[in-house]
């Protein structure tokens, strides 16, 4: 992605720190926050500083590289990995990433470990961001659809930020929209603020204004509405764990406009790249739902009138909260899943046939 | 309501005043508000000091009786009528109100209209006092049933804030939350904190630790997961306006949890008064959606760190933002509506049945 003209990645290494976006003081301030150890890497990702899934899994990569640095023993690395997964029970990609980046330095003799953590970091990187690059080319083919059968631009409504934020680059649901904006085509995205912590609010819309496509913000609320009066061409959202039958764990509040879009016949794909799919999962009743703090809920912040970011109150006082931080959407309502090798329908039997050497373990 | 101890009503008349509770300062400062004339009322609504259709109602009621007191003449009364029906165009009890009143003073002679103003304004405020009641009889019945079939509190999901404060007295859609308190019930209440508003993180919230009634705040974006997880017995919503077919305008976002709970199989009830139900619309498609101001999406009211009511952006500077502020339920997703004369089915025949006199008009 550009950022005011230079082209720039979520993460990157610098000698032996790695650099980040810190996304919790955006869209108001543009921070980038250098990591030196794995305590950075887990808190960068505990406190959401990164997220998306394909982000947090770079992050982790990247974060037992630090750890590395300083004890690459199979216990210190060991213990690294099951620190990092701790820090987020839903996404795979976490979970994936670390266990790819162990076997590959458990394998080796110590001495050369570090330099096969960052090289290993490194590519976990490049594939995110080839992976992205396909997704978007095959949602791309979806809209070139939509657009055929009707004028003016193609209304895609997202939920969350499964975009260029959410991942090393490009990002998963809005990598077909920039896709289809190199391509010249007419589009405009409805934007779920995505409470409690407002990720679409913040980090899509940002990212929107960012690449100057044409969007409007709107209260999670909206959406159902909008579908109704025929205002959506499409759904589009990302997906923190996928099971083997297309169950789909995302953001909460996604499984509702999954309900909106079947109810009034709005097609509702789910971006979803290979390291996504947790084939040991037959269903999503069983993946973990994180439960956040709940004052994110009773909090929030923005940018008061004299340009200072404040956190403010909304509830009253002693009054409680509860703040699941995902839910299940159910295969039978999403139209289908659009992977980096294709769009498959979400069942068992596409996805196996999609990814026929992890379906097979 | 006690509010402090002290039996309360969200309006009353003082003199040649008229008090409110100005809505826009709660849950952090509780404010009354003196209405001298008809522009302070009609300010009121459209700055939603006063919301919720029976309030608004009454509002108006009151605000034609201001009217009066400076032009008591049939074009002072018909242009004062006009002016409060345009501030908020989705509630029907408002105009409903207006037309009651205009209907009684314009059939008497002038010196009579300023008494008869008070007394009509006051009788609708004790019709919606006793409708509310009845209301929360009614619901309470719904309650027990599922009392009985399960231990542990009764947990209901509401969204907005359909309940003491949307009404003169007791609420609607949370009457029958305070009469199972009444009658020892053990309840627990899901609240929607419903945006872009929040009228329930900051209004229902807050009425119900008045009550001491168990509940949590939830982002308008969990109710389908906790519906998924048995964590919701039943939801019970408000309504703007009724149309004949039993299709309900309400909050945005209600027709989400409306689907939601269809989809889990939890019942969902509308809480619809008489004065809410226009026989004149077929169906809610008809119905007018107030497209309210962009800034309710992208700031937000809060308390600040040092208890100052502060408010703070949200979005990236130049972002836009779309604001519908109603969406309609189908009525095939509404399991049925609890009015003060008791719960019939979200139907046509049915609707007819409850209120002859008026559905044959």
């Amino acid at each position: 992605m550009l950022i005011s003209g230079t082209p720039t990645r979520t993460i990157w290494r610098e000698d032996d720190a790695v650099v980040i976006i810190d996304q919790t003081r955006l869209p108001h301030e543009f921070v980038l926050r250098r990591l030196h150890t794995l305590v950075d890497a887990a808190d960068a990702i505990a406190l959401m500083r990164v997220r998306g899934a394909p982000l947090i899994g770079a992050t982790a990569a990247y974060g037992l590289a630090l750890s590395t640095l300083r004890d690459a023993s199979d216990a210190g690395l060991q213990a690294a990995g099951e620190q990092l997964i701790a820090t987020r029970p839903t996404a795979v990609n976490l979970r994936w990433a670390v266990q790819r980046v162990l076997s590959c330095l458990l394998a080796l003799p110590v001495e050369q470990r570090l330099s096969a953590a960052w090289a290993e970091a490194a590519v976990i990187c490049a594939e995110d961001v080839a992976q992205n690059q396909a997704i978007g080319q095959h949602g791309l083919s979806l809209l070139r659809a939509l657009a055929e059968k009707k004028s003016g631009p193609v209304n895609i409504l997202t939920h969350c930020n499964a975009g260029w934020l959410a991942t090393v680059d490009w990002g998963t649901a809005l990598a077909p929209i920039y896709a289809a904006q190199e391509a010249g085509m007419a589009v405009h995205v409805w934007v779920d603020e995505t409470r409690p912590r407002n990720q679409g609010a913040s980090l899509t819309a940002w990212e929107l204004m960012q690449a100057g496509i044409a969007h409007h913000v709107i209260a999670d609320n909206a959406g159902g509405h909008l579908m109704m009066h025929g205002l959506v061409d499409i759904c589009i959202v990302g997906t923190d764990r996928t099971a083997a039958n297309g169950d789909v764990a995302n953001k909460i509040g996604t499984y509702l406009k999954a309900l909106a879009a079947y109810d009034n016949g709005v097609p509702f794909y789910v971006a979803a790249p290979g390291p996504s799919i947790d084939f040991s999962l037959t269903d999503g009743g069983k993946i973990p739902i994180e439960q956040r703090d709940t004052d994110e809920v009773a909090c929030i912040q923005g940018r008061d009138a004299a340009g200072q970011l404040v956190s403010v109150r909304l509830t009253p006082e002693g009054s409680p909260a509860a703040n699941p931080a995902f839910d299940v959407t159910p295969a039978r309502l999403v139209t289908g899943l659009i992977t980096e090798r294709g769009v498959c329908a979400a069942n068992r039997a596409a996805l196996a046939a999609m990814y026929p050497e992890w379906s097979a373990t």
